[in-house]
């Protein structure tokens, strides 16, 4: 396998670029004339086989086809198949992998279909998260909690590990942090549950296309994840579902006819799917469903480990240059800790994004401080990195952030 | 007000299209030559409007815009922007609709979120559905009762309206039925529902589109749709939720963060938006959102009231020829009191219909025996259902649908 190394000049990093065995497919990327895009961890870009798919599925399965597309184009069978092609990148056998709703309907989903196996008598179970958690992931708990009389219960900090021993209940837990992107322990995770009646959903939404991680050799038996961001799926592509090794009594609390197992035998009685499949709900959006299809591609022949090199590397990079010019890092040193994002911060962090993008170097911002840059490691070089780096140095060194344009907050941050 | 009437003759029904002023629009749909489609009721067609918004959503704002297309594009205003779109049609304001996630789980949010307005001092809430309701209608309530201890209740007989009448709790309808076409008396529900502490979840997904109704003046509270038949959105496109004049304790079970107030101030306790706002959950589908904005265009200057006295009267004229071939209808002679398709049965149905399909003439099949002919009456001519009927005629008297690879089910009937 490749060794990547940090590389100390921008013609170190043409060197690394040039034996970079992954910078291949990143032709495969339909990226804007000189932009550098690092915000991947947040909306992954359009391949060019998702766009060609996009037009294909919509004119000539869509408007050619008509209803006869949900058997002679396979729609009906979208979120299995997409769902294996995810089973490969985590660690998971094709059949616990499936492609349905958002991420925060497949957390309440599976959360719900988790409280029953988990209550004492007389002791409602807890529904548990850490402080600092992505918001929808602790919202969607403090909901079901209000529904169910379920408790919820905020772990104080981070990283703590063993808080939740001995509490029963469901833990959703962030593989990669939104924020800090800091890699969870997922075995010593699974061990404490495993002592404590508690099962842990993970969230993989920024892990997924970036992280080796073997759900099944780690003993994971719930997760959920996101498309868009590491695997490219498009804005809102849909999001999957893992489920592994569970009782028939591990139901969705949304019997939707797409879980049902005999969904066109219209006097049946609901009887939902085996497994992932199960989680379903209703009809899924194809168009969305088909870019995420043909995006998953970039992935064929990328061993994920070697992605994962790369993008701690990569990592690496960002983090000792921003070292070089003073600025703080929340994230983790270790690159082994890190996920594929770093967060750099700075009280003018908002301001200091704008003036990047207007340079056409793409990070993003998280309230209040953080800036993070994603490097996808699919289609970021090195160069990309340095020469971003080096409008970040640039920009601090001159303020060129400090102008009123770059502090007005647009909607979406 | 054009008056349509039931034509004698190919000829009458020629000159009922050419004066016909809803054919105009017919050009706006992308339909393959030579194919006459009647099962808008189960997948619209594409205009041309959606298969080019397609495209340039997903290669001018996704690969070309990439992350700033939220704020640049209108993606995160999507929800909303199309809501306000269908709002015209249906006769809501603009705030009271949201498009989001399927049917089955709007469906599942609103039921939930009614339950605890609803109960008595130990006696809990029932969840009702009639008998021969569409299938994750019934199920969706099945589920529902089963995470929460309501209790669901089948009653016996579409139609008996005041079985309701006394039982407190959830009564989900649909206000087309998917069988037989039928429509409810909406006004005669809510009067029975406003006397017995009931609230109805109106389904309108068989409705919207093709029969012109008025929430607000029926009185409707509660809604849910769909997208992708009469209103064009493409395959799976996203459903939409009517919330109107419901107290600040009705919440939505699915905490997710694009209903919440603050959705980008990632410390911000929970809260909530208002209304139909509140009922989004996860991130929504774009790629899929944008087809259907652009769809919707279909309806620009369309007046729903002359849009549904077209589908009767061509409705009327698919009863009249089933009259002539000996062909029964299970779906209502009355055209006031039917929706846009009409159900004729067949104990050969299935291949009945796959030997239409094979004459590109394209309606569709539920089981048991139910043979739907949809007539959406923005692109279906009078012309187009004199042929359909000439061919049916010709394949029950010459008995074309008597071989064997007409009776092979396929995997989505």
């Amino acid at each position: 396998m490749t060794e990547y190394h940090l590389p100390r000049s921008r013609t170190e990093c043409e060197t690394l670029d040039a034996r970079d065995p992954l910078c291949a497919g990143r032709e495969r990327f339909a990226l804007p004339q000189g932009v550098i895009y690092l915000d991947g961890h947040s909306l992954g870009p359009a391949t060019h086989g998702a766009l060609a798919r996009t037009e294909a599925t919509a004119r000539s399965e869509w408007a050619g086809g008509l209803i006869r597309s949900w058997n002679t184009a396979g729609w009906i069978d979208l979120p299995q198949t997409v769902g294996a092609k995810i089973a490969r990148l985590i660690g998971a056998d094709a059949e616990n992998v499936l492609v349905t709703d958002s991420v925060s309907v497949n957390l309440f989903k599976l959360a719900a279909a988790a409280l029953p196996l988990l209550g004492k008598p007389g002791r409602p179970p807890y529904v548990m998260y850490e402080q600092g958690e992505f918001p929808t992931d602790a919202s969607i708990v403090t909901g079901l909690c209000d529904m169910t009389g379920a408790l919820p219960f905020q772990i104080a900090a981070r990283g703590v590990l063993n808080t939740f021993n001995g509490m029963h209940g469901v833990l959703i837990r962030s593989l990669v942090n939104y924020r800090t992107g800091e890699v969870a322990d997922v075995a010593a995770y699974e061990a404490v549950a495993a002592k404590s009646n508690t099962l842990i959903i993970w969230d993989l939404s920024h892990a997924t296309g970036v992280i080796d991680v073997d759900l099944k050799a780690l003993g994971v038996k719930l997760a959920v994840g996101c498309t868009y961001k590491y695997l490219n799926g498009g804005p809102g592509a849909p999001a999957f579902v893992y489920v592994r090794d569970m009782p028939e009594t591990f139901m969705s609390p949304i019997w939707g006819w797409f879980g049902a197992k005999e969904q066109f035998d219209f006097d049946a009685h609901y009887e939902q799917k085996d497994g992932a499949a199960g989680f379903a709900a209703g009809t899924p959006p194809v168009l969305s469903m088909s870019a995420l299809d043909a995006a998953l591609d970039a992935f064929d022949g990328v061993d994920m480990r070697a992605a994962n090199m790369k993008a701690r590397a990569l990592g690496d990079l960002i983090i000792a240059r921003a070292d070089a010019i003073g600025l703080q890092t929340i994230s983790p040193r270790e690159s082994s800790q890190r996920g594929g994002h770093v967060s750099l911060v700075h009280e003018n962090g908002y301001a200091i994004v704008q003036a990047l993008i207007a340079r056409d170097v793409i990070p993003d911002f998280r309230s209040p401080d953080a800036m993070r840059f994603g490097v996808a490691p699919l289609y970021i070089r090195f160069v990309d990195v340095w020469d971003a780096m080096d409008q970040l140095a640039d920009i601090l060194e001159t303020r060129a952030w400090d102008r009123p344009e770059f502090h007005a907050r647009a909607k979406v941050t």
